[in-house]
């Protein structure tokens, strides 16, 4: 039995390098979940094969900055020139469609968020250790030491504000952490704020019945 | 990978005919848990086949109104004349130990957990409707109209109190609500307060090594 008719918004966040995306993949292909992923929308150019409304929404500098001033923007942030971000209207209305959305944002991203909707539930996805980070943003062989040092650096001062986070789930082993996210949704849906007035509101039908 | 050592200590409560009994017997019957049940203390005589130190601590009115003096018992309540209650002491050295410490209490003594381990996490197991936990209570056989009735306003009172919980599990079916409870038990340990302390030192002693 559901007591918590509207969705949930989950955000998995957490530093670069740290497997966000490969933790997101393994938790839609777990089965028995009603998971939405809420598409970004972008200033940048699409790549090959990549798809407006799949990948992203992709739109002009103009038009995303219109997005930010009308208020329509959930979170957004500029990096190397270009916006990226969540729509809010599309997210709206997904939860209260009853469905689960499913963010995976950066951290200044999921900051925005906890101050725009309160009851979203912020999950920290951490390495871990600092030198399990090196050695993944290493194994990617494509960027300069240099790079490299700036994102630990970047990861060190990310790792300070996972307090502001609701949970922080340690990707030791990509099932391990799609899992804890699991229990974490089901166990967000009975949480007393979700649930009690639905509960009270049942007991009452149910009352004048007698 | 565990971010937090110290136990939990899990409160399953509710109205009584819910089910309590039958969702923690379920709960323990599932793997790979590290759950330990708490005996309870009381002044009533022990039944037949009940074992001190099992079923409960059997003990003189004397003795357990000394433990209340001394402050040693971390919830008790009076029912028709004997007390019923949970010593403080192994319940602490158990969560000292990194176990899970399950008790099943009445609504009464959860809010005194509420107030003595404000990091308890405090478990409402609720019957689907009224007319459920009134099937169940009359399906005993064992006890009048009037004293139904009695139970019945009773449980009501207590729902009203279920705002003092984390989390309302409804006991549609034995086996949802002992799933449920697990998963409530697994997020609990990925909560930000249980872990950022443990986390940040962890990432600390990894700095130095660099």
């Amino acid at each position: 039995m559901k007591l918590n008719d509207r969705g949930l918004l989950i955000v998995l966040s957490g530093p670069s390098g740290v497997g966000k995306g490969t933790v997101r993949s393994a938790l839609f292909q777990m089965k028995g979940h009603d998971l939405v992923y809420s598409v970004s929308m972008t200033t940048r150019k699409p790549r090959e094969n990549e798809v407006h409304g799949r990948e992203y929404y992709f739109v002009s500098r103009e038009k995303f900055e219109d997005c930010i001033r009308a208020g329509k923007m959930l979170e957004y942030a500029e990096f190397v020139n270009n916006y990226y971000g969540t729509p809010l209207e599309p997210v709206q209305e997904l939860l209260n469609a009853g469905k689960e959305v499913v963010l995976e944002i950066e951290v200044q991203g999921a900051t925005q968020v906890r101050e725009k909707m309160k009851d979203a539930v912020l999950i920290f996805i951490a390495p871990p250790s600092m030198d399990a980070l090196y050695e993944r943003l290493t194994s990617r062989g494509t960027e300069p030491p240099e790079i490299i040092r700036q994102r630990i650096e970047k990861a060190k001062r990310e790792i300070c504000l996972a307090y502001m986070y609701d949970y922080i789930v340690v990707n030791d082993t990509v099932e391990n952490a799609a899992d804890k996210i699991m229990a974490i949704i089901r166990a967000e849906h009975a949480r007393v704020e979700r649930t009690i007035h639905k509960y009270k509101e049942l007991l009452e039908v149910n009352d004048e019945s007698k």
